[in-house]
């Protein structure tokens, strides 16, 4: 997507190139080439984020220093929809709710006359869109509900491994942010706990977190609905109920973190509105705290969007991460690569 | 409280009685003394319940063999009152509550004429008993909400570092049973995530769960009332509301294992029917499982109830343990020790 280089590129050439430079310099150029294979970052360009983020984990891992943290209050909690991966043209969730609905359509004729189900099979995303919340609500339950637990797992990894993102032909999990592996990653490496916090549905999430994220379905928080133990043909099942639960965005986030995790993370990031009361709540608390927003600034490997989005607004928090001295990312200069394929 | 030797105590005697006998009797002795001390389940009688654990934690942890499960499955769940800590005369929760409400009554006046507060300030456990249900939530309501969580977190910490048993004149959270902190510590040396899933208050246990139990706050699942975030003075609280969220008790059990954890547990331990759908959830599923049941039968050193008891109830599940192959523990002839201070 983009012609700039990323870091990790520069050292796979640096590794090829190197061996002759380091001959006729001594030994700088080794030294040059250890620093590139021992960057915890390299999806980062060198900027003020990448510091930020280089020092915080610096100063709370420093034993004896002021700002030590002991490794079981090293909780970092992000949100998924536009900070770990894509969000646009619509939540993925959505994508997977609308092919569901065309699966289920010969077993539902009436929806052919019936919205918001007729805009969904014909894909008339106007009238979708005009149908809002409620016309949403209706279609995640009637397609994420009415089922066990274990079969809408299989639901969501049959699509999460054949359905594809329209821009860019590839895996919707395909479109997850290398930048933010790096720093999951190096997170972890410092002792970490890392979870998910995101306003889309917890079971939607757990089936392939682990896989992709590194996440285990333990450590994601999310949305959910009701569901209903049953003895089934003689077997324990838990059933999916058309009944919301609890939604995880906004100020339901800190409140999802205390019931989850029941300790305050010290480090956070997410992207949009959404994400506003969770950064309060995390870097509220006393002792060093890392707040991150991820900016979408880049069209062209990307998208761009802030304060007028539908999906993702960033404006408020926006506001709030210049007085609170959060980490703005800019995606298009902060990030030398986007996607792990590339862009 | 018993006059029965713990294995405990057998090996601290026989440390200082065998040498003289490993002089007499050659390499015998001294190999009796190493598996005294690598008994990984010391206050354990040598009995079937202690056969089942250590040879459903061999088969599990062997690689290769057939009932080998990966580290990541192991998740291992206890309920809390009455299967890791005593619940007579009543759950220790309802002491909590009772504290509290006489460290409020001098704010609330009316509370002298006024059911279930009169019975529960003038210790009239009768009349309080007869409130029922509907009493105990009118007292939990009015001592447990109206407060941020990390105020009721200090309250919980005040009440557990002074509040005393009325029979054993010891710390509520000295009660813990002994062999199952041994099974704890068995199961995290091989590789499990241990949970507490009980029907308890969540933020009442999460205070001191790790310190006793060995338990983080993010590893316990528990009965919860609605959070809210707010700012106050400027800063970020989560206030704790007058309203049910989550029963995590009987068929919520295995609801709240689903929200929490994600990943269906491999080993359950219980000792009411409060736990029954829990143990079915828990066993129900493919490959070796492990349901434990513990069974209280030693009034001399604890307390035996089970079919006709008010406070953890066990009839049902005791049924449904027979047909199901569970471990039923019984505490008088399994346990070597009750609590970790003797008993």
């Amino acid at each position: 997507m983009s012609d700039k280089q990323s870091p990790s590129e520069l050292s796979r050439r640096q590794a090829l190139t190197l061996p002759l430079a380091a001959a006729a310099v001594g030994l700088l150029a080794p030294s040059l080439a250890k620093a590139a294979a021992d960057d915890p970052l390299p999806s980062w360009n060198d900027s003020r984020s990448k510091t930020a983020i280089l020092d915080f984990v610096g100063r709370v891992t420093k034993e004896g220093g002021s700002d030590f943290v002991p490794v079981e209050d090293r909780i970092a909690v992000f949100d998924n929809d536009g900070t770990l991966w894509s969000e646009q043209p619509a939540y993925f969730q959505f994508f997977f709710a609308l092919a569901r609905v065309k699966q289920l359509y010969p077993e539902h004729p009436e929806w052919e006359n019936q919205q918001p189900f007729a805009a969904a099979i014909s894909g008339d995303m106007k009238t979708l869109a005009e149908s809002g919340e409620k016309g949403m609500a209706t279609i995640v339950m009637a397609t994420h509900a009415g089922m066990t637990t274990a079969e809408f797992a299989q639901l969501v990894v049959d699509w999460a491994t054949t359905a594809k993102h329209p821009r860019f032909n590839r895996l919707f999990i395909d479109l997850v942010y290398q930048p933010m592996l790096d720093t999951l990653a190096l997170l972890r490496q410092n002792g970490f706990k890392t979870y998910i916090v995101s306003g889309g549905g917890i079971e939607f999430m757990r089936p392939w977190t682990e896989k992709v994220y590194g996440i285990p379905p333990e450590q994601v928080v999310g949305s959910s609905i009701v569901t209903k133990f049953e003895m089934k043909d003689g077997k324990p099942v838990l059933m999916r109920l058309p009944k919301i639960d609890f939604i995880d965005d906004g100020p339901g986030k800190p409140v999802g973190i205390n019931q989850f995790i029941g300790r305050r993370p010290i480090f956070a990031a997410g992207n949009s509105d959404g994400d506003l009361e969770m950064l309060q709540w995390v870097t509220g608390g006393q002792g060093p705290r890392f707040g991150m927003l991820v900016h979408h600034t880049d069209e062209k490997r990307e998208w761009a969007y802030d304060r007028q989005s539908k999906v993702g607004r960033l404006d408020k928090a926006l506001d709030a991460a210049v007085a609170a001295k959060w980490t703005v990312v800019d995606m298009k200069w902060d990030w030398a690569k986007i996607y792990p394929f590339g862009g």
